[in-house]
């Protein structure tokens, strides 16, 4: 047993995904040949991810109430951009290919992990959906959850709005983040 | 780009070894999920691991001046077993099979690197060596760098006191602290 500081660093690092037991203690003994400034920066910037909020328009991490992309004036607020998540936004983000805004679902329906509509941020998908709204993307994964959720959304939304959704490119059973950037911008132009 | 407070924990965590931005990514989400305790838990820790120093008689890691094992009374201070770094310690501690105590080099020579016997704590295993000393056990990797830093200390040690070292059990090349803790067990008691 290492001394006691040492050892509950290494249990803190375990709890990180993937992270076992000989990584969480390499993880550690790198912090042990840091010095004082660079582990006082790792403990800040650990702390500073509690000022982090969620976006009350569209559910994106946000540094403040509203995002910066829901407050960029230039953006499309007439193009809404469903996604499974926040990760999911960035991968699309990145690409630069969208300039509308987004609406972060918090998941996609899965009825074996008892995951249902009313789970999902959809009653809120739904106020921001008016009359001047041009159309609704569902940038979802192509997998059994992201079709049933797209689909579900498609019935839901399509006498009120445009609804298309993303078309080739995208491997039918893979993750939306792991796409590569020029592949999830063609999809995004090939959206139908 | 995400937002900057999230922006810089990914960035700090692809200081790990061997994590790269997709894993650092993963983390930082990790800790979003988390609630303000975990948080500050992780902060509080990391920030404690300054507060570890290196022992003044071994070298092992402590929170006092002088660490626990070299503290402890029932201890074998006349059986004093050499390791390249505070890992290998551990690794040899944690068999149990030693009652001694130990002395961590802080490396192993490595001319290749520019690692020379003046960059070890050689000179202070020197010290320690007192007419009353029974052994000293070289518990050094089976690589080159361990067998010439060995080597050298035989060379170095045999005249005042009785040199030992692991023998078998281990695998030539392999790393102490990759090394099952019943084979560490068994080198430890067959060292000659």
């Amino acid at each position: 047993m290492y001394p006691e500081k040492f050892e509950n660093l290494i249990e803190e690092f375990s709890k990180l995904p993937g992270v076992g037991g000989k990584t969480a203690e390499r993880y550690a003994f790198t912090l042990l040949g840091w010095n004082d400034d660079d582990i006082n920066e790792l403990a800040q910037v650990v702390k500073d991810i509690k000022k982090l909020k969620t976006c009350e328009m569209c559910g994106n991490l946000s540094e403040q109430n509203i995002c910066e992309i829901c407050q960029d004036e230039s953006r499309n607020t007439n193009q809404i951009c469903v996604v499974k998540d926040i990760k999911d936004l960035y991968s699309i983000e990145n690409t630069g290919a969208f300039s509308g805004v987004y609406h972060v679902l918090g998941g996609l329906i899965d009825t074996r992990k008892g995951i249902l509509p009313e789970d999902l941020k959809i009653e809120d998908l739904l106020k921001r959906i008016k009359p001047e709204t041009e159309e609704v993307i569902l940038a979802l994964d192509p997998t059994i959850q992201g079709e049933t959720t797209g689909l579900y959304l498609e019935k839901l939304l399509q006498d009120q709005v445009h609804v298309s959704r993303l078309a080739y490119g995208i491997s039918v059973g893979s993750h939306l983040d792991y796409t590569d950037k020029k592949r999830l911008e063609r999809a995004f132009e090939g959206r139908k």
